[in-house]
Order: structure tokens, then sequence, then C-alpha cells
């Protein structure tokens, strides 16, 4: 079942574009485990956070996609500039109105 | 910029199924609005909870598409069965690490 993980990460004052560029590395490994959408993001009302927006074949595909040598890198780098409060939703797909 | 809406709706106990029913008809008219990805969805933990993921070529398109007939009509057969509680998040896209 596709599973959604939507997200916001704070990250310190003034390294919100640092950690964008980190996320929105290009990493040929998630399309392979399963990763259908990643979309990072921000608001400039809210300057101290990032946004993602995931979609992946199953709850499974993106919590075994945490194991992989590259998104642990990404995350190792990220980590200094995060101030570890995050939030968000995880919910599995039911439907959409874009298909029939 | 393509435009993220990602938010949750909270629905009257046992409504749950009705509201994800109405939310995920299709209708063509999205895609012609400028809707890239639409997801609705459900978390078993959150039983009283709708979540929806939606991609757009812009936030004027996003905002605009709620002026369609097809999209209100739809929010007012599930308004009755909505708490009013609503959350989620609102951000412009920076990046994807799925594309290069």
């Amino acid at each position: 079942m596709t599973f959604a993980n939507v997200g916001t990460i704070d990250v310190q004052p003034g390294h919100r574009d640092d950690v964008v560029a980190i996320l929105s590395r290009h990493n040929p490994q998630l399309a392979a485990a399963g990763c259908l959408s990643y979309e990072v993001g921000v608001d400039d009302e809210q300057p101290d956070t990032v946004f993602v927006a995931e979609l992946w074949t199953s709850r499974e595909a993106h919590d075994d996609s945490l194991q992989l040598e590259s998104v642990k890198e990404a995350i190792a780098e990220a980590m200094p500039m995060l101030t570890g409060d995050m939030g968000g939703h995880r919910f599995e797909v039911a439907g959409s109105p874009l298909r029939d």
C-alpha cells in the first residue's frame, strides 16, 4: 500500500537552505528502494523549518531506506544543523481524486 | 513554484471512510487546474483523521481550485461529517533527491 511520510524538520537559525541542499541532493538509490515522490520545501513564514512530503511503495520500503548508507550519511551531515524538533504525519494512501 | 499542501482533517467518529470516499472521488478538473498529486489517506492509529498530501503547480492554482464547483460540492458534502479541526502545512517545493 502506498505510504506517505510528511514532516517538518526544525533547523538551527540560518541553516535552512543548507539542510534543504542536503535533503535535495540527487540520490538514485531512493527510487530503487521504492521512493515514488520526495519533495523538500520551505515556507518563508517559517524560516527555521524544512518540510518534506514523501510517497513510498510501502511503509517498510520507507523504513528500510533509512538503513541505506547514502541516507545515513545525509542524516549525519544534516544532524548538527537540526534542533531535534520534528513533526509530521504518516499514513497509508487510500485513494486519489486524480485516479479513476 | 510547485506548492505542497499537506493536512489532517478530523472527522466525526465512524465517518472517516465516507470522507475518504468523497475526497478520493475522481475529479478530472483538478489536473486541469494544476494539481500534480493528491493523495488521501488514513492511519489506523488515528481512526478519526483523514490525511491529504497535495502538490500543485503553484499556491495560486491550489487556492483557485477551491472555487471550482466540483470542489465546493465535495467540501459541502463532507462538511457535516467533519469536526472542524484541521491541521497541516503548506510549503513551496525547493528540490527533490529524486531529481538531478
